[in-house]
């Protein structure tokens, strides 16, 4: 071990990003990856030409980006007061900082709450596994408590305890996912109310990452609430994962701190320009949310009708898949080997503990999926 | 002050990214933009077009970037060598990390080294104010000595006392530019020397983000020094500043870390190409270098033989000017005075206490900033 690294970090693992995304070489088989919860489709040919134009006549490679983002911000601004039905004046570019994915505003966040030892956070397990691992690789201690095994909602009991019996440090943010992922589940009314209830001095995180899936939002509790900072990205249903942009809204209070923390220029040019013809695309760009639900509900129901499928419902791009076994020591064994036999035919999906989390896909990519879902539980038996 | 935030981040200022750069909308004045050490010339139009033909038919832009970053790896660690004469196997992929710019590589070296009350770092004042900002926003305490007026050496005793008596927490690691910003010197021998001598439990960073312009590398020595890591951009000499692509060399032990601490997916696709190409291409990009060198030359010579003006060498792609009443209360004055009068006729610079940095643009831009240098200091008098 060098001697200048914190002795804490090497019992740190680095999270491996999965393998299945862009790489500079072309992949040998063509898989249907169905294992990140992104778009499947690319931006339509038109738009990527606009882009590629703007890139060659107006970028300059050699220049520094903006590193204000205003235009950005106030695009955001504008399509986020939109997409809740709030007034145009709701919010503005003062509510809006934008990071290189969702992560970097992650991090900023924690770096802004916890370090020298003010605070620990709480998620409820199965969620985002960035929360914890960027809390982890900054020092700050990770509160973990579970969730209902029927709705996925999180043990506010035990939350509430965690909350109350934490010290040195306390817990100072909460780290929520609407919908939740892997789970695929909305917030229900008592977690809301359980946000509500929580003191100002304690950061509540909504990440909507998938929000254009589920189509509801917290954003309109904002104003009632100025320790609540809602996480978007550009990555799942705007279709750029490649150009790592995420954005947050928030007091601007909050807003001015995550702009002191975060990196000068954080987003190339390409990215910023990519994001803000997303957001004058939109309408084009969402439109294919209307299959993916539709998608969704076709795989459900299909896997529903398996006697050894437990599947829940669905507020987003992906289905959490169990096997009604759940828990039983086979349990594991059985989705371990029918992830490697999707993935020997050519379909990428997230294996989990106790559970597979599939993204919707083009309709092709799901017929395949499901046709090998069930060849293979029929070789299991 | 919103009371989940972290009480000493209050007092930090934003940094302020220079208005210079890349904005979405056109400027309305056509400024030299001497104030950023970028280069002055975008990529050739031919690599340009081959970039966005890449964009348009390879990169998705729904899947999320290579988080490997292999392919890039590789092509600097064969860069690295071959800039330094070395062997071909002297540096491979495992002694390469790739950042968000370098800034995301020094906010992990902080991270990795510093936080939990670890430790505090040193820097010689002036340097890249990134190191002291980044530092502060973690709640890292940053110790500062001075350097020599003439040759801008590190007060090397001052630097020497600081670490024997810098305690709670001791100095973890030392901050240096070779060449350093803004006074555009190498390290000298004695400075070298005095690095060497550095117990192994103190990580040394070599900023070599100007080596393309000085070709002066320690990157030989890294071998002898596991405790150094020296890091590299893509944003001046090799014209990606818009990209946000920087790296670093460094013991695999020490690689290993960095990928812990580093954002899974820290650089989008488009960066990740654009950084490969250059490579690629780089005696075509790095063909501009010898331009540079003689245009910094004949500034430096035209500009010396002005009674008021005291300039120094460059080793870089830019010049250090002060004046030669240095330290007077009318210095700054006249200075600022300058930097506004040139504002005012289209030329940007960096304006510092005591100094003016000025970037070495095309011939005709650096007539111009001549001209106008010299006609303002007629009227001043």
């Amino acid at each position: 071990m060098l001697p200048f690294i914190r002795s804490d970090l090497a019992k740190l693992t680095a999270y491996k990003a999965h393998p299945s995304s862009n790489t500079a070489e072309p992949v040998a088989i063509e898989f249907d990856r169905l294992d990140t919860n992104e778009s499947p489709y690319d931006l339509p040919s038109d738009i990527k030409e606009k882009l590629g134009w703007n890139f060659q006549q107006i970028i300059e490679s050699n220049r520094y980006p903006d590193g204000g983002h205003q235009i950005l911000k106030e695009a955001i601004a504008t399509y986020v007061n939109e997409s809740a039905n709030l007034s145009s004046s709701t919010f503005t570019d003062a509510n809006i900082s934008v990071g290189n994915g969702s992560d970097e505003l992650i991090r900023s966040l924690l770096i802004a709450t916890c370090l020298k030892g003010e605070g620990s956070i709480l998620v409820a397990n199965p969620t985002f596994s960035m929360y914890g691992i960027l809390a982890q690789t900054l020092g700050i201690p990770v509160v973990s408590v579970g969730r209902n095994e029927d709705n996925f909602e999180i043990d506010l009991k035990a939350a509430q305890t965690a909350i109350a019996e934490t010290q040195n440090p306390p817990i100072r943010v909460v780290f929520v996912v609407h919908p939740n992922s892997p789970t695929a589940n909305n917030l229900t009314t008592a977690e809301i109310a359980w946000l509500k209830s929580l003191p100002e001095e304690i950061l509540v995180v909504i990440d909507e990452a998938y929000f254009e899936f589920s189509q509801t939002t917290l954003v309109g509790e904002l104003a009632q609430h100025s320790n609540w900072i809602v996480l978007r990205t550009f990555s799942k249903a705007f279709r750029l994962a490649a150009m790592r942009v995420g954005y947050c809204i928030a007091h601007p209070d909050a807003i001015a701190i995550l702009e002191k923390v975060r990196l000068p220029y954080n987003l190339p040019s390409f990215s910023l320009t990519s994001a803000i013809f997303a957001l004058e695309n939109r309408q084009v760009l969402l439109s294919s949310i209307a299959e993916t639900l539709s998608e969704r509900q076709k795989i459900i129901t299909e896997l529903s009708t398996h006697p050894a499928l437990a599947i829940t419902t669905s507020d987003t791009n992906f289905i959490y898949l169990r096997l009604k076994a759940n828990g039983s020591q086979l349990t594991d064994t059985i989705l371990q080997n029918l992830n490697q036999t999707l993935r020997n035919q050519g379909t990428l999906v997230r294996l989990l503990p106790g559970a597979l989390r599939i993204t919707v896909g083009t309709p092709q990519e799901n017929a395949r999926t499901l046709e090998r879902i069930q060849n293979a539980l029929k070789q299991a038996k």
